[in-house]
């Protein structure tokens, strides 16, 4: 399976997330922020018995319903800030690079954990506060263009950046590490691993321009289970 | 209690570091890298029955037998990684700011689970890997010497970095995110909180500078337990 968000999925996020992935054999699975729900559809076709995707776009959903549709799969256009997360209700709850879109946070985390049977799985995906902390998300450069370093500034100011993604203005929001991690144990997690995805070996000898995601991490994974 | 370990105290890691320590009452207490001893005292005015703690630097500990000996606390001049860590002898390990002058990290969360009893709180402070990443530890000025970013480079390339430090080279090692912290869940530990201390309020207005410290993260504090 291959996903492309961002254009990071080059940076070895799949690779990465898929290990980090619970066994979705007889779960019912919920996945905040599905987009073209692919891992809705990794879900069910590993055993998931039931996947609830939500996105905001409209047009992404209707690609989902086109191509990853199940008889066990529900997918509905609203924002995760408007879920209501019933109690025990998912034995999974997955989320590829959406919340850093999330302006209100707010309870989230908590809202997941109690929506989570016992022993339930949460995994992850976020762009990584190193990335998104100085707001436009692009290489210093000299005057040729060369890539000098990448830039951190407003760490410790979370909220609102104006990010340029393929020229375009995008509106993300950062969060510090702490927000992001000390959050999930806040809210009664126990944490069970984190990674920072690398390039794959072989991408960087085939993929121009590949080095440089070795240069600053791009996204963060975090997994974690609800104890029983 | 005051300290100020590269210079970066202002920014508030005592503050933040305090909140994370565990009850001492009645712990035997190991502190890696404990410089002039001020971890080591403040465990024992708080209860602590025994406390060893070790640093490379003769100069320190001399300072550290002079302001901060008691009955219960013993001084050993030898490196981290030569310790010889017995299995379940200590309560409670801390660390602060010595991690990132480590070379060796190899098994060093492993062997300090192991000294730990069961239940035993594990608390450290270490340079934040933005901070450490590109090496030089300076911000990029312009021409008049306006701070205008910190720079991030070589972020997944760890080892050795030639840091400045009130214009003296300095040789620390840097590590990524997950090195940090997922080597602590990998071998073993429950983590339990994770800081990112940020300047005082107090400090920003009357400390001249100060305000850049918001800009980037300079330190993580991580704690963790092992479970019974």
């Amino acid at each position: 399976m291959s996903r492309s968000v961002n254009g990071l999925s080059g940076a070895g996020e799949w690779h990465v997330l898929e290990k980090m992935l619970p066994d979705f054999c007889g779960k019912r699975v919920l996945d905040l922020g599905c987009g073209y729900g692919w891992h809705c559809r990794y879900a069910i076709e590993h055993g998931a018995i039931a996947c609830t995707g939500i996105d905001t776009s409209e047009k992404m959903l209707k690609q989902a319903h086109r191509q990853n549709a199940s008889f066990w799969t529900e997918y509905r256009c609203m924002a995760i800030e408007d879920f209501e997360f019933e109690p025990e209700t998912y034995d999974v709850v997955i989320s590829s690079l959406a919340f850093h879109y999330i302006e209100s946070f707010g309870d989230l985390y908590t809202r997941i954990y109690r929506s989570l049977t016992p022993g339930g799985a949460f995994v992850f995906s976020i762009e990584h506060p190193v990335y998104t902390a100085s707001g436009s998300q692009q290489w210093i450069t000299d005057e040729n263009g060369k890539k000098l370093h990448w830039p951190v500034d407003r760490y410790f100011d979370e909220g609102k950046r104006d990010a340029i993604f393929l020229g375009q203005h995008v509106t993300k929001y950062h969060r510090t590490l702490t927000t992001v991690i000390n959050g999930v144990i806040a809210a009664g997690f126990t944490l069970t691993g984190l990674a920072e995805p690398e390039p794959e070996k072989a991408l960087l000898e085939t993929v121009p321009g590949m080095i440089d995601e070795t240069r600053r991490p791009a996204m963060l994974i975090v997994s974690a289970i609800k104890n029983r």
